[in-house]
């Protein structure tokens, strides 16, 4: 993002990693008529179940491949409203302020390796959103209990420059394909309630990764102040 | 603790929190004839239960006044094996080397203030127990997503002088009563294997303080390398 080549515009849209199951709480801030933007929709894995709930659901994301495979899921499931997925980048949504009663990052800041660039996202997504509008974040915490991740973020911090980052490489040439952050609870916290927000709902929740490891995670619901 | 007077040493028995209840993956981890060592004993809350269940329990703590109140409680309950309660200090347990089984420290190491003394204590955790013993630690974890606890964190900085820690005051004098630190996984866990443990179990919690707050909490499983 910004000046450098984001690695997620041209990554090949079936590597995108779609694993964490949209978190029920959502519901309780959703109305039938809202209007939820799903900021890094990738597939639209997140979109398509709010979509096939009733809701009217914009998708964006910086991959022009998996816009298309969203587009297609979309048309063979039977929703009343089909969503819109809209090429853009979360650092510059393409919509007016105050466009959305909800916007959704599921797995989406674990992908953005800039610190300035998380606080620009979280800063419009809450420009996008109206007046005590909800934004549902659910994310990668940092698992320092875990050998595997432990030894990780300390392997690959000369990589990634960041405690609490992994290196994810191509499994096919060995390059580096992208690079994930775990975050911690003081570091979300924070890039929230600078940047426009309060915590509404926090909950400490596990995930299993694509490759059956567990990890932690965190469900988020903040307020747009 | 060290050179500094240890505020518990002389804190009102009754005074002393002792709010976290035992939590049940412990007895996975012990068998009927095991000797348990309850660290930081207090009145004697996980000590007796322990009892109860017909192990052989000691408890150690600073505070004479809790040691009566804990020997006490255990003479009016019905315990097969009444728990020997020791006067001592975590960091120079008068204990032998691999004397027990299993030990606990149930909301100690969040009274504990000075680093280097918490790396004592988990070293001679380590001292006294059998190889591949158990060490069973529930402790309080920073709540950042919590209004209160995040400015608590950041105004009581100046006192604590650790990112973390909060100020308890005396509710009668308004002096300060206690120092208590809500740690981080990462804290927590290098302090294991910084000082002879592999983490075994791990779970986030949520406990309930005496005022009633929710605050986060980790309950953790180590394992004598």
């Amino acid at each position: 993002m910004g000046e450098q080549t984001n690695p997620w515009e041209c990554i090949n849209g079936k590597n995108i990693p779609t694993t964490i199951e949209l978190d029920p709480i959502i519901y309780k801030y959703t109305s039938p008529a809202c209007r939820i933007l799903d900021i890094g929709c990738a597939n639209g894995k997140v979109s398509l179940p709010l979509a096939l709930h009733g809701y009217s659901v914009t998708g964006v994301d910086v991959n022009t491949e998996v816009l298309s495979m969203a587009k297609s899921s979309s048309k063979s499931q039977n929703c009343s409203q089909i969503p819109l997925f809209v090429k853009g980048n979360a650092t510059t949504l393409p919509f007016p302020d105050a466009s959305f009663d909800v916007a959704v990052m599921q797995a989406f800041l674990t992908t953005v390796v800039s610190k300035d660039d998380r606080a620009r996202i979280i800063r419009e997504a809450c420009r996008v959103l109206k007046p005590q509008g909800h934004l549902y974040i659910a994310d990668f915490g940092q698992t320092w209990h875990s050998k595997i991740y432990r030894e990780r973020y300390i392997n690959d911090l000369p990589v990634t420059k960041e405690e609490g980052s992994i290196v994810a490489y191509d499994e096919v040439t060995g390059e580096v394909a992208y690079i994930a952050h775990h975050f911690t609870e003081k570091e979300l916290v924070l890039l929230l309630i600078e940047n426009g927000f309060e915590v509404e709902y926090f909950k400490n929740d596990e995930f299993v990764t694509r490759t059956g490891k567990r990890v932690n995670g965190f469900i988020i619901v903040a307020t747009k102040l």
